[in-house]
């Protein structure tokens, strides 16, 4: 059993002073109610001799703050690299004395609900709900209404009712486009992955590239089209080579496909960066673990988590949408096109 | 501000009864205190029409149940796959109706200290404690005879005072050498890794390697010294071959490891598995990504969080350490030896 926690009673008793009494130090209102500092100092010690904790439970009930956040993420575990989220998140949450409570709900708009109603039945006082790569969501209903940033996700609603903060994909895209445009490159740029629009960060990723490109006026050479796995983008890699494709710039889609597009490329004897430049997006651990070591554009899943908790925490402000840039890791895989 | 709460005076005032009453039939005692059967039905109609939820921090004053447990991490992210060991008792807690908290004290004493502390004054009911790779610890003081299960760690007493759920390493290192012994080696069989004894992981994996090849009367040809990443084992993979070594079988001490090691000995142009086999640990989602895909033998990180979150709410049994199996997931990069 655990020990016993000491009682108020057991405070005032040692302090020689009523429970009352002991009561209004603690609560810091010995001024208000005329307390004798001699007295508050015995108070105090007692308090602490005893390693009393004032129960912060019950201060709850009275003051309504229980100083806890709730992050409802639809999974954590699926994605290692957003778990970078909640470590920002609850690195936040601590920075500013909050406790953060997470619970996850694999998707299941049922246990969401139940896992919501857990929550509320706590007195929890504000919401992260979290989803593991960036989407679109509708907010459930239980949480409408109450304090909520939404954490790499928004809503479809023209005027957000609450905050959203999610990585800036279209930049990212800008960012990879300009990095190939400044090492020389004109032609010959391919993007390896899913062109389809389904999936958030795909389709801004692409535009991002398309508008970066195009203000140089180049255009994209083409796509490569494989899903978001390693052999997957080895088996298109692989396929468009030995159809005669002859890139020299290669974007793809995120580093996985990065990883799957380098098995490719070494068995065709294209070398990196000298026959082919190739960047990526996320900086996953993959990335600095390849040879050459992979030029990623990052998903900045910790500052995400971080400042989705500040903005739940600061002052009040008009709810919207904010996007957090998503910084470029120059490494080896990128450099000057080949002299044709 | 969130939608304001129905109170039990709301409730009791809708169904026309006293604000005990109400309380009575809500906390099921209506036989108890001779409530007519009318006024429990009016009671439950008005809670159910308002939305009441009775208020489990207030009544887990009364009853001490607070149905919460806390996991206390050195730190979560550190270790993408260590993830899976939060998804698992999350999952578990879920299951038992349990809520998680989850707090990472990045290794830091005094955080940690205050971490349990604001827990403990949440009237947590029992604690995970938890490291993100598998290491001996001191429980902190404030735990100490409370409701705890250590996850992935364990104490150096004798007679451990609580429960240690963690991986059978040393079976791993066994079913390595079994591997390859089953597989027709018999010589050329190098650790790749560092076999210094600080890491328990790295110590008993090289104790269960040289205990399986001793039951067959086979000796570890060597080890081939790098430190945990893949750029170090890289570098000491090439550095050996470069020396003149020429192992029929490389057992890598993790997955990145073997990524190196791949890159290796595929620049010195030496073919796995059919000039060489490879086996590692962790199982990691590298392993299947590799060409050829690795065989591998699993840390269990989500069962471990799962059997943690069972031991803790299971029925009392003396305290012991309990080792789960990390299964081989045979993959195509381990076959027989070349003829010589």
């Amino acid at each position: 059993m655990p020990p016993q926690r000491a009682t108020l009673l057991q405070v005032a008793q040692r302090a020689g002073v009523s429970r009352s009494t002991a009561s209004f130090v603690l609560a810091g209102r010995h001024q208000d109610m005329r307390i004798s500092e001699d007295a508050r100092q015995r108070v105090l010690r007692a308090a602490q001799e005893l390693d009393y904790r004032p129960n912060l439970m019950a201060r709850s009930l009275r003051t309504k703050v229980t100083k806890t956040i709730a992050l409802v993420s639809d999974t954590i575990a699926s994605d290692p690299y957003a778990g970078r989220a909640i470590h920002g998140s609850l690195a936040a949450a601590v920075a500013h004395g909050h406790l953060l409570l997470i619970g996850e709900t694999d998707g299941d708009p049922v246990v969401e609900e139940r896992l919501i109603s857990d929550f509320l039945d706590r007195q929890v006082d504000a919401f992260l709900y979290a989803s593991m790569f960036t989407r679109y969501v509708r907010l459930p209903k239980k949480l409408r209404g109450r304090p909520v940033v939404l954490l790499n996700c928004l809503t479809k609603e023209a005027e957000p009712s609450h905050h959203s903060i999610i990585p800036d994909e279209l930049a990212a895209g800008l960012t990879a486009a300009r990095a190939l445009l400044e090492a020389g490159h004109r032609q010959g740029i391919y993007l390896v992955g899913h062109p389809g629009g389904g999936v958030f960060a795909s389709r801004e990723r692409l535009a991002g590239i398309k508008e970066g490109l195009g203000e140089a006026g180049v255009r994209l050479a083409g796509v490569v089209d494989c899903d978001w796995w390693p052999d997957s983008a080895y088996d298109a890699v692989s396929g468009a080579i030995g159809d005669g494709l002859d890139p020299r710039a290669l974007i793809c889609i995120n580093d996985r496909v990065a990883l799957g597009t380098y098995q490719a490329l070494r068995e065709a004897g294209v070398a990196i960066p000298d026959d082919i430049s190739v960047i990526s997006f996320d900086d996953s651990e993959l990335a600095a673990w390849l040879r050459p070591q992979l030029t990623s554009i990052a998903l900045p899943h910790y500052e995400l988590g971080w400042r989705a908790v500040e903005t739940l925490l600061g002052p009040a402000a008009p709810p919207a949408v904010t996007r957090l840039p998503m910084p470029i890791r120059r490494r080896h895989s990128v450099t000057k096109p080949p002299v044709e």
